[in-house]
């Protein structure tokens, strides 16, 4: 099956103690695409201004990403994103946002799209995420994303989003403002009990949980010898999850399971390299023989029964 | 095999956010000993005061723990530490720690004791971990755990130690300041170089990962409702895991595999209750049982060849 993602499409400029970009191509759309197009074909809905040139639609379509829904706004200026990484890369400051085109953005489907089987929402504002999800056909596999500002601003557009969205993926300090639980099982099921029937705990470079009604598992980060911007890890590690149950075309225990380790090894390809530099040549083969190191490293061949 | 645990035998003063429970038995070694005794048989090398009476030494006996080496000064006083942890299980604040009678500990093995094939040294003075482990028989397969408290006060000793010992284990901010390396892959790497074989970096709620010059091993934590008190949960891991090893007989790949998982899950039954009281009645069939629940938590079935 295919998979239609709506998200940011964005200029970031990028500050580590190492190293300044400026205007590298961005967002969560971005991101999630990008990894995606290795598992299944994408659909990209977003919208940039005149300044996104040939360029940098060249990036998105040297992987195969339909941009067809992809709207370009004449005159105006694509979304830009400033921020700065500390020594430690889980804690970063946002210093700009310009929203500029993604102001007025009202995202409509191609026609042809609304039965792809698999959605996922980048971070965006709740009342969009709903628009979107409204478009695509019943029974359509969804997925979301959010952020702080969303659940301090629009806490009744994000009940009523999680009340009709199969998939959420927070991270943990989310999932406490959520929930209101410390726990993060607490949490967890809280978040469960108000309408998805999977909810993903991303913890950075801690790993990720995911939790059912009758399932729980658990993913470590891939060990990284060096992180160098983990700007978009947590779009690429939704990208990949749910690119990889659009690639299998159904949602049970053992596709949950394995999405959880393709999200994880994913983000991990993303914080090698500054903006989306690494996905650019990532081939489906580095994925899966990741994914085989990440499994080497946390399976036990012979289990508790002596 | 059977192992030689030394460490602290303590009193501990504990208070949570909930709770404050005074002069509960504690310390490295009781914790170690008191979950290595449902893997193997357990020799305590330790000392306390008079003050450590029958109904406290029938809490180690009833586990079976051989108690020929632990001493009792007359007219002495046990080991007394006092913490106060903070919303976050993480963060404590140590009180008071009153060396008392580990002031001029002097631990003498039984002679008989020397050959026992395993040994833990509990976080005590790195002197005294030297001079416990040079009473061991060559061959002896050895684990050391330490603190910051060590390693700033006494780093030369603490290295004389790792050139000699075979198993390090460290949380993560203690790898870091022994090696001087913020990335744990680098940390682990430089603390191999300086001796160990085996580097267990843990990191509480977070899990733990292993290394050796050829391997990397991952142990997410086993998640918990609740936390009630973390004391002795690192001391517990330890323990689990080198008794795990004694069990076996064999220091391999894959006995450190079992090892990892064996330590995690002893680690998160200290956790459920005050000071020891979770281990009291803990049986071999809890920790399998829980063992297999964590494999299920991590492990995917079919792997990443489509």
């Amino acid at each position: 099956m295919s998979i239609v993602i709506v998200g940011s499409v964005a200029f970031d400029t990028i500050e580590t103690p190492q190293e300044r970009v400026e205007r590298a191509i961005g967002g969560s759309a971005t991101y999630s695409s990008m990894i995606a197009s290795l598992f299944c074909p994408v659909k990209l809905v977003g919208v940039v201004g005149e300044d996104f040139r040939a360029e940098h639609r060249a990036v998105l379509e040297a992987k195969g990403i339909d941009l067809e829904g992809l709207e370009t706004v004449e005159g105006g200026k694509t979304f830009f994103w400033e921020g700065r990484y500390g020594a430690d890369p889980n804690e970063r400051d946002t210093l700009v946002t310009e929203l500029n085109v993604f102001e007025t953005f009202k995202p409509v489907l191609p026609e042809s799209w609304r039965g792809s089987g698999f959605l996922f929402l980048g971070n965006i504002d709740p009342d969009l995420q709903i628009d979107v999800l409204d478009q695509m056909k019943e029974g359509t596999v969804s997925g979301c994303d959010t952020m702080n500002f969303w659940i301090e601003g629009k806490p009744e557009s994000l009940r009523r989003l999680l009340s009709k969205v199969d998939i959420l993926f927070v991270n943990d300090g989310e999932a406490r403002q959520i929930s209101g639980e410390s726990n993060l099982l607490h949490a967890g099921k809280a978040i469960l009990e108000m309408g998805p029937s999977v909810v993903v705990i991303k913890k950075g470079e801690h790993g990720a949980m995911l939790m059912t009604g009758d399932m729980k598992f658990i993913t470590p980060a891939f060990p990284l010898e060096s992180v160098m911007d983990p700007t978009g890890a947590g779009d690429t590690f939704a990208g990949g999850f749910m690119a990889c149950l659009a690639a299998a075309g159904k949602v049970d225990s053992e596709s949950l399971k394995r999405a959880m380790v393709y999200g994880t090894v994913s983000a991990s390809f993303t914080c090698e390299q500054f903006s989306v530099e690494r996905l650019k040549n990532l081939s489906s083969d580095d994925i899966k023989k990741r994914f085989n190191e990440l499994m080497a490293m946390v399976r036990v061949d012979d289990e508790a029964q002596d």
